[in-house]
């Protein structure tokens, strides 16, 4: 069993509790473990000057984490005056992922702006983000789906993201906590659409590496634990759950 | 009647729970109205610079809104790469203000850094800010006082903040919202001990002025929420309370 | 007796030199005792975005001081790469403070560029900018009331500031130089109105507080302060200063 | 067959041109068809902060492009004052790549500081970098070793990597130029050891997504097109080259 | 006989190497003994805002050294976040210098950017780069003025720069190497036409001062190693060259 | 006559005034014509890192404007978030020109910061400032010399600086004012010592070039300028004078 009590395929509790704040068209508040992010999805009515003609939208991704996110406190980044690496490799991820499941056509020259802020981590912060902000932004698209009469529903299709790892005396693991992920010897972060369909694969030796057949291994354990995820998502959508599907099938 | 429902001199319903973060030393949730804050306190081993060797304590406050706190996407200040002077202007506000009720040479060589959060925003985030600060501070410092066996208790009063202000129809009125706030043609921020000595007092005519007798209202008013606030602190910290009221005595 | 030899309630000696400098439309050195800020005022045919379209002015303000104004040299600004908190703060309270007594409306869509440079610190720098500062955007703004024919008088009021605090053995004491401002208890600053009524009143408590007993002295001392200064900026000022008050009795 | 004439599992022309520069400990000028990078290793007798006592020595690596590599020309990132997160990125990934087959024990508390400065840019520059970085580093590491007797040979692998993709009308290709490289549908980058060993994956679907099966696929093409690459670099290391080659064996 | 074997008069081996890169509209790279800088042109379809409208074209140049071009690494630029006051200083030198020889008004509103890419330093960089910068700046405006068929010849004169200095025991030299210039009382950088008239004379005692006489001596030995490097230019110019002639007869 | 009734060789008025600030070790406003500037020196008690432990002092400048120095507003470096090329140029200037009269070994390790700030500019802004700030410096080490008996008078020579240059229907003319200078085909700074000797020549064709035989009118120009300046600096300097003079004959 692992240090948390767990088995090797088995993910952290995971609770996803939708219009968490007031102002943002989407919003939640998403926890596996004792991971907790807040994710916002926001409409602008215009696109970045690179898009600007072309009628298609736009999906960008910010990700913080609070001071006291972690155990030690972190200074942050505005106090720093720039942005990490680490911090720009995420939100680089976060909004490329989600962009795999928009038809950028159908929403048109808008920007949906994804903010993802860690409240408290305990490892898996990147992936929880991105299954806490599909979520958001298929709420905020829902509406304006409605209010705007879109031609086709904007969503095409489910995604979330998981980690799995390499662990001493366990092996393949899936959902690490930060104690594991810091002890991992191999780390990859899993985003997959509702089909099955990789979007991201980004494994990792961590002073380390590993074969083809543990890179196998790892993919089916990441596969195991993001089905979980895709029921999550489905409960607490509810009638936008139903509208994804059949998008999904009419492609 | 205001906006929403209230009396003049009536506060927004105030709620304040502890701790909501499972990592710092010290953190609570406060809600005033759709307001929310999370505020956390972390308790380092050193302090700045200029204070080595003085055998003193230090208490330092950051300050900070995600993106879509508001009714409009701010653009967050580590993208911009800076921190705005609203921003500095509050977090020096609220370092001032807590170090009023810390006994700094009590607690030693150590830095209080203090972490105010806004998850949403209508109005009064940084008196709600210090008001929450006080908390997150004196159950961080009340569980040091105990591990490290203080001297003395290091917190010799209560401290709370809000905001009063004179606005078209209503006059002077206690805990603006973010439209009384946008309206108000005086304004005016009030912390307060629980003794009843002011802190700090900053009253700003917005493209308007003010004069001694209304100054006067608005430090009455103020005074009465306050008292509604010093008891529901007092509730939440319950021991920490008495402790704090037997220093105050002595003092 | 304080430090300087003057009584609790004697300022120090104030002169405002007007036109100090050839280029700007409005400018000034004002010395208040030793300290000495040159004040300019510059108009700009343009106001910042936010405005655009309003048919309204905007009053903006910077503050820096050289390296060597005080005992220790500072850093500039300009090679840390950005401006501090305390900057910001007093900035900010300078643009707010001038915006309260100039008829927005009749500027038109200009911007009133004002910057204050202290060339010598001892004490009170925010204060004697505000003071000088008036002087200064009145200069430029009596002038292009002339040059463009302005529909009414755009200075409404005079306005000045002092600071006053509380220091050991003195009590309230009126215009703190820089050694009785860092041994005050109580320190506050006040930005009035030729009218009496108040702009911005600011007290903290450094590491003290103060009762409401203490705050009204610390007003009534500012008060009588404040009146000194209005006579010298009405002397310097000349027919600028009749038609300020001409326009203050017509409102 | 493709734009440039290549079949589908073809790699384009390789050079390593070793000892391009006179200062650097290691350098090379590495071309993959038109793709140019010089790569430099540098050696620092000590560490970053966070590893001092440790006993062990770090890698760290820095990409940058000349503002005309591409066929646009490129704003400096010193006259924007900031890195892109893309470059970020790509640093963070070949400094984490290199670490996994050096000895961190053996070359003890030193820096070894890799960059590579793109001087042309036709796609792959961040797999081309990697690719002659680790020939670089060997060959500062190399003289080390010799030099101060380290207790063992420093490099532990060969490592090397290039970018797979799917592209319409070829499907898999393997080191996309970047004509190629902007109508992906599909883009991965491997990271593989001499030993066959993964070090890094990284699939990303460009508005798109991947089966399984088709990662499987890339993951072939990746590793026959690096087959090519080892060889090239035993080649051009000499007796390094056996040396890395008896110390894996020992592994 | 110099450190490296040359007479006081005599340059360092020159080579300039035209067409170096494949994307930029002129490029070189240049070798003065051991110093290679890798000049581009590129040449963009605007200028900047305070040109707008005058009909005339501008020239602007950045100047860089990649971290180890140098005995010790140096830190980017961009890692700084800020260019050093010596880089702008260079890149104004060498953007000015460029213009003397430039008909500005022939160019029309584009905008010549000129990248200087130090990549092995070995003293005389920037010298090195204008000598190189003209020649990768005559290449792109040569193409210019055939494609769109310009009303002149826009390079009116050959443009190179050579640095003098005055060492211990040698007296005047000319070409410094980086260990003459590092120990040079004085050292002078002189820009000239190949007409023979000047663009730039920066001379500059080290701790040191020098008379009129030396200043005399230290411009006539920047002459005759000037002629040699016109020679060059002319050179690998071929019939650009002839044209110079022409425009420069015609003046 | 030139614009402002000046002949070509004729400066304009030039006041010195010591000990304008208070605060400072040294200081003096100067004033060339309309051109006014504060010259402050500072005396830290320690060098730069590169020159700890080698018993040598360092002098550093910097140089900057406030922002209606001149006939339009300009932004303050500091609001910026970055010093511009001209000032990093202008302030590395001044500061090379001050060591050469200082003996960096007598006053041992002290930094001398020398701050120049333009309050009012009307061209020859940079030579005002360096000739003020010998000034200043001279006042700054003067008293240094005595307080810590040092073993020998710090200053060797008088240093002063003036602008010349070629103007359309005038030729050469000197201390060119602001009309002048934007006037001006050619452009040179010069700095020299009371001996005569040179220790900057900076000359500039500003989209033109100049002959030998003009630079040596130039030259001539500016030492019979020049000799203006040293006696006043002689005459307000009285004792320090006589002292550096007595130094000057001893090397």
């Amino acid at each position: 069993m692992r240090i948390d009590g767990r088995t090797e395929t088995e993910m952290r509790p995971v609770k996803i509790e939708t219009d968490f704040l007031t102002h943002p068209e989407g919003s939640v508040l998403i926890s596996i473990g004792k991971t907790k992010v807040i994710c916002t999805a926001s409409i602008e009515e215009r696109v970045p000057p690179f898009m600007r003609g072309s009628g298609k939208g736009w999906v960008t991704a910010e990700y913080a984490m609070i001071p006291r996110a972690t155990g030690q406190r972190n200074m942050r980044e505005s106090t720093k005056g720039k942005v990490t690496g680490r911090t720009m490799e995420i939100q680089r991820l976060i909004g490329r992922a989600l962009r795999a499941v928009v038809d950028l056509d159908v929403i048109g020259e808008r920007t949906i702006w994804v903010d993802c802020d860690v409240i408290q981590a305990d490892g898996g912060t990147r992936t929880a983000a991105i299954t806490g902000a599909f979520v958001a932004m298929t709420l905020a698209l829902h509406n304006l789906a409605i209010e705007k009469d879109l031609s086709d529903y904007p969503i095409t299709d489910f995604l979330a993201a998981t980690s799995v790892g390499i662990v001493k005396e366990h092996g393949v693991v899936v959902d690490l906590n930060y104690e594991e992920d810091s002890a991992a010897e191999v780390d990859m972060n899993v985003v997959m659409t509702g089909s099955g369909q990789f979007v991201e694969v980004q494994g990792t030796g961590e002073e380390a590496t590993f074969s083809m057949n543990e890179l196998q291994q790892l993919l089916e354990a990441a596969q195991s634990g993001l089905k979980n995820l895709f029921e999550i998502q489905s409960d607490v959508l509810g009638v936008a759950a139903d509208l994804i599907n059949e998008r999904k099938a009419e492609l």
